[in-house]
């Protein structure tokens, strides 16, 4: 997952693209870069890491210009994460271009060997995002066709983009001496929203992945960008959009809902927080069902993101609510010294359970989601040292059977502990009394009533459908074979590190 | 405020104390070090920043042996924090001693005259952690006295120490070729616990100041370390204690409970949890007779640390609980730009309030404290902006008043929003339709609810009763005179780095 | 003044190309970058710095391949050198190119405006060498023109670079997927020479600015690149070459030989280091017909670069020859303390006079050329602070008035201390007794003694006559306003870093 | 071998020490450090490293004050090397005290065993120098006795120093509150001289190692510090000074002369470049006596340190002289690159021998002295593959047969060429047609002959003869092993930084 910005702005905006960069931060801590404009030139820094260790003062000067976009990445499932570089990317024919995306391309591969073969643009990575910012160069070249660019010539190669990409993503660009470009794949996969300032000396625009970006910098949701939508403001604030796609239907990946977003964003209509809430509502019924709420001393949840829904839970079915887990909000490294066995760090260096909450009672935990369940096991454990009688679990999503192609890093099917179990087996394996998942529809509801016009999700790690219609079994085994070559292919070394931007310190 | 760790081990200490530092974090975020010693020589590595900046893989290999200490330090209140620098001190003389502290003295400038007029022993920095740690060296050379170490010298040097030094201390220190030393001012002012863990090769032994590092790191708590008692673990780790203290009385900081131990700490016998909760029964008690219950439509935390006070006044008083404040978890810097005006950072950074938790309700907003009160206005307009009706603040702790002087940092009285003021002006000032203050009284009985022997406090912030009789307001009016004086030089420039160890990037 | 390589192995080249651009360093300290090919997969990595402290492990790693590029480089004359950023350059559109490059081009402003309006190529900084990569780029894209890359395409690009390029440039480029491309202008007015080793897996090649470069990586110089001629080889190590420039007429630049070139170096045919005894030779008789040689008790070279003149003047006229001038080797900065005056940095710092060698005695000083005066004067004034009697100074080159606009960086033509002054002039404005210059007609014969085949030098900072013929007056006046006005803009403040790449520390 | 230098000034000399550093970086490149005073308060930085690395923006503005020391330094021979800390170095009792050295105590274990056993003082390093600066405390802290410290009592406390130390060591140390303490060892081997500036403020001085550091910072040269005196300049500028040692003689070690110090130093009365003009003549006669001169072509200098023997020496045989081998002024590093074998570094990456002079020529190549051979080997190799006809060789100091003790890096005996070799066999082993050697009497008779009251050296590396007295066949054996001990465990891993200073960048 990652977080995009893009700012049009009458003063300089290094500082704004900073600060909604940090406020974006959830949604990768990876890598983080910011390129802006000054006249016809372009200013970019990006390395790996967080955005406050990324940015010093002699970067931030180097950022001079009053339009820019920005990106904090988290390395993306399938094959394009490995070797993928920091973004923004810029490729400087046609025009100029700088580029941002969240999301991942399904069919990257066949693009890319087009676009050497046929286009012969060369891709130095093995990331998708630079495959899709070449396929919009291609086409921004062939739209504009030696005249001057203008709003037309944009929204046609966006068009011309929908047709080649498959898969998720959220675009910002900027085209030297234009302006800002920004869409959204036809699916509305991955979340974009339009922000709005009013200022004396005129109308400043934001786009974002998430509105508590724009709020949290002063701008005003305006609304979000329409799956299948462009939206182009040029250099001098004005603003245009474009329905560029042919059936756009909007069918956002629950997950941001899940456990992703922040929970004071509102995302497609649904407030994050609200739509938590509610799954903890319908969950607590389904425990009502399948457990006997006499047996429960107290409900607790696995901070941060599983509050909300444990605290409804516990407050729909009359039960005490506790914190004992505390998160360690100091995470370390472990260092590997010459002679020494090296201490396996585990969800213990994240968590800590206070031994007098636990001490005799049965507690019912409630997290988000299981995924490989090594962590819920390891969670059941550190109850039942604390003294736990019976640990009961409850998860907020449905099993997750399915892997992720559209910009969530998940691991391999045979690695999801759900694949290929039943909620007993799972329950025996993370060591719980007893388990209960959310189902599908409860979890689609839950979002749903906050926003009733919300038809459809991608909820494809839950049921094996997969919205943009390319994925197929061989397709998965393909990704996955690929996901392992290239692990492998890391660990022998070496840090690779493409076309001469900084790296982060080794050691 | 600072955390200490000491550590007796059989096998390499770096990785343990590195660890147990990240679970003292919370303590102190300005600077962190690390002191081992292998066989007769010390290892050392300290410098500003946080634990996971300060050390990297080559002072990690540079930190070799298996008994060690680690400290992360805050400026603290007074006249020795400005230029204090990174801890452990090193003193070579007599025998090499590496010490860490966390404290505050409130004798150390006459002590810094005393060790230089007649002890002849130069000090460096304006730092009163030297000026103990020279008192401690000058007075085992005293107690050795020409002959070898032993642990009847090394006690009767604590007892010298006790009858000079003022103020609050906790203390760990290596004595090279000797062992780990640690002990805790008379008052007991500042925590400090032992923990042990049995392994194949033997009893280790662990000192900090927090039970949640013993815990994190395997060990088992064992006890506090007694007001004035001083511990001895040998490099072979045999363990012997001795009260050194002429009249010795338990009067912890009530500040580690209201804010700042972690909540999974167990501290003089208390769960730091349960004594939150507690004062959330309490104030919620206070709040039913000052408000109209009827008129508080949702009570709210500031999080973190309000969230179990307010958690369990919502629940006493059957009222609606929501998480409306979302924290920011990664904050990062304003930049100076030339030419640029700086845009005002304010607790919007670190706050956001979630519009749809607000929207034309009476919300009752917790917080643990009120110091300044710039916060907790700042806090009530995000309110008000987010669309509530009427806001309500509670304070979890009593009105602040005075300054403290064994190792907080805190404003001077005149910046103490409380300083002058009654309830209602302090209400007023921050804009709250109403204000409600828990009282001292119930503020150290929650405390005393989870320990009944624990009779007295340091409470002196509230109610300006001193426990080491030692603060007379002239007192009071001399540090804060030069605490103004040290702000004015800092502001003149220089980072000042004394005696030649690392210091973390300027820009 | 650059200095620049490019290397086609069978092994990993990274190591070879660092040891290479050390043997170069001489030519520019201002930045380093390397860009290796891997496959398709280009790796880069440049910064401000020396190569030493350029490169570190991390760095290396990240460039495997064992086809590559490298240049080192430092601020040029003209209108391009402020916001130049280090080398390689990169473009991905067509086929993807690195490139690096030594020179200047003098039509650099009406390239990038066509290339803006015609082709459509953004260049992101005011560096002649990126639009010098563009203009091939194009013609690439042209000659290609849609069927796969050939040689003929190649060389038919790069005669179309030489019919829209004006100036001095000696290029190495890699094409992805197909080899290494280097020429060098129709003037040759840069160095570049071919170099050959023979291995046991084939044949290896090398091109780079000196021989010294080739033969300190054990291969063997085999002839220089002629001008206008391009060579090719491919991947699999296959050399061709051919002539593209339709008149190309050898005119080498005649500061190479002067002091630029390592003495060890052969370039076009001649030993620098022979040229420059020559030189010494010349300049003997000049001074023997100018000066009583009786006045003259000892001849001194200003070292390094004047070391060989000297002792060849010396030797010739049989005078006594002492190096009472030693080089101050290691040189550091200047700190610009808060509320302290910066003490003048001169010459001094760089160089030492021996006051027992100076004392009483009539010393003829030899430097290989006067630009500014200022260093000469200073250099003066030290030898008779050291007790010199007479001062006589001599130069190893002829007056220089007229700035360089091919790639060496000279001042504007009113710095120069030789516009507009005669002989005597200088002589008194640099405190000298008397002063002799070499005549030109000398300097460019000691060079040719050594080549007789050398005609035509390019020595247009001595006699005004620019070679490439589009060097006007009016020419001269805009690229000196230029740098004026860059020279203040960049007073302002901001270190510029475009396009993501590392920057050096600040401070 | 080290550089120190000390300063008692009206001004900040933060700068002044840096670029006293610069001029004293040629003896010692492996660390450097420096300590101010500002009233009652040392400030220090030291760190692996070039001065220019060393020191940056922040790190001088944290030196304030207008009294300090600095030292450059490089691992000395003998136990005392390898774990060596970055000088200066501080103890804070008594009185605080900075210090640094230049030498090496030939009895620094029995004397670290002392102060552990019978001063209680600890040594945390392997660094004899940290054992002479607490040797030095202590005897301060025995000479004041309890009272004030004055002039005497400092004095007594050198004196005490020459009884207690042996070996080589020049000192420059502050005392805090009091000032500026330097001295050399009773026998003057290393060398120490005394510089002074009137300014408008009042009298300046400044010690060093060698005066052309007082000379490049303006001073003026007032005189060598006589062997076993004491000079102290208190804070207010007053000088004084006094002979500490019951028998000094002055024994200056050879080796400044042959290659060490700068040539343009005035050392013990002798101009180094003078004694090696002089060196080069002696040289010459021998070379006329051992080789037919009419089979040598040319001359040539290793540079740049044999330069002036090797010149005068052509000079004097009416040889022709020509400076065949260049040297590499840019020297970097060999990376290891995982799966690839390492190129071996030899003298050939930093000199280049020319073939256009080699080219059918019988050469004498000179060098200032041969240590293990390795090197001269290479050399004469280099002038074959370059084409010499024949290869003779001159070395302008005589075999070194034994180790030094006295603070200069040199190998083990079993490692110097000539250990048990005679001339012939060594020539052998170099591969060279003839080999002439100096005279030992003949090398003592060059610097002579600049200074006639110079009586005495310390030749032991020649002739094993150790003025101290106390260097028998079994302290070598001791030291050598523990040097062989040594090596051998730095070879395990791990970089060693003591007590927390700041450690240069590992890759």
């Amino acid at each position: 997952m990652c977080g995009i910005v893009g700012v049009v702005s009458n003063a300089p905006v290094n500082q704004l693209l900073y600060d909604s960069l940090l406020l974006l931060q959830h949604r990768g801590q990876d890598a983080a870069g910011i390129a802006t404009s000054q006249g016809n030139m372009f200013n970019m820094y990006k390395a790996h890491g967080l955005v406050r260790d990324v940015f010093r003062t002699r970067n931030m000067r180097s950022l001079p210009g009053s339009v820019g976009i920005g990106q904090v990445r988290y390395p993306t499932a399938g094959s394009s994460s490995s070797a993928e570089e920091a973004q923004p990317f810029y490729v400087n024919a046609p025009f100029g271009i700088t580029f941002a995306t969240n999301g991942n391309l399904t069919n990257w591969e066949s693009l890319r060997e087009e676009l050497f073969r046929i286009d012969r643009r060369h891709i130095n990575t093995n990331s998708d995002s630079e495959v899709l910012l070449n396929v919009l160069a291609h086409e921004l070249q062939q739209s504009s066709n030696g005249v001057s660019l203008d709003e037309d010539a944009i929204f046609r190669a966006v068009s011309a983009v929908h047709r080649r990409a498959k898969g998720a993503y959220a675009v910002v660009a900027q085209i030297s001496g234009y302006g800002l470009l920004a869409f959204r794949d036809p699916f509305g996969i991955r979340p974009l929203c339009i922000g709005k300032l009013e200022t004396d000396t005129g109308t400043e625009w934001m786009v974002a992945s998430e509105s508590v970006t724009l709020e949290g910098m002063g701008f005003q949701l305006v609304r979000d960008v329409e799956p299948g939508e462009a939206i182009f403001i040029d250099i001098n604030g004005r603003f245009s959009a474009r329905q560029c796609a042919i059936n756009p239907q909007l069918n956002p990946c629950i997950f941001e809902y899940v456990y992703f977003a922040r929970p004071d964003s509102l995302m497609d209509g649904v407030s994050v927080y609200g739509s938590r809430l509610r799954m903890g509502e319908y969950l607590a019924d389904k425990v009502a069902t399948n457990l006997r709420l006499g047996d429960i001393d107290v409900v607790m949840p696995i901070p941060d993101s599983a509050r909300p829904a444990a605290m409804q839970l516990a407050a729909r079915l009359n039960l005490d609510y506790r914190e004992g887990f505390i998160k360690n909000r100091y995470v370390g490294r472990t260092f590997i010294m010459p002679g020494q066995a090296v201490r396996k760090k585990s969800v213990r260096q994240k968590l800590n359970a206070m031994g007098v909450e636990f001490k005799g009672k049965n507690v019912l935990i409630v997290d988000d989601s299981i995924v490989r369940g090594t962590t819920s096991g390891e969670i059941v454990d550190m109850a039942r040292a604390a003294g736990a009688n019976k640990v009961f679990f409850a998860s907020a999503a449905p099993p997750v059977r399915f892997p992720n192609v559209y910009g969530i890093d998940m691991p391999t099917r045979r690695e999801l502990i759900a694949y290929g179990r039943t909620d007993e087996e799972i329950a025996k394996v993370i060591g719980a009394d007893a388990l209960v998942y959310q189902d599908i529809g409860a979890m689609q509801q839950a979002v749903r009533d906050m926003n009733p016009r919300l038809e459809r999700f991608d909820v494809s790690c839950f049921d094996g459908n997969y919205v943009t219609g390319d994925v197929t079994t061989e397709y998965l085994d393909h990704v996955e074979r690929s996901r392992g070559a290239r692990t492998d292919k890391d660990a022998e070394g070496g840090l690779r590190i493409n076309m001469g931007h900084a790296a982060t310190e080794e050691a």
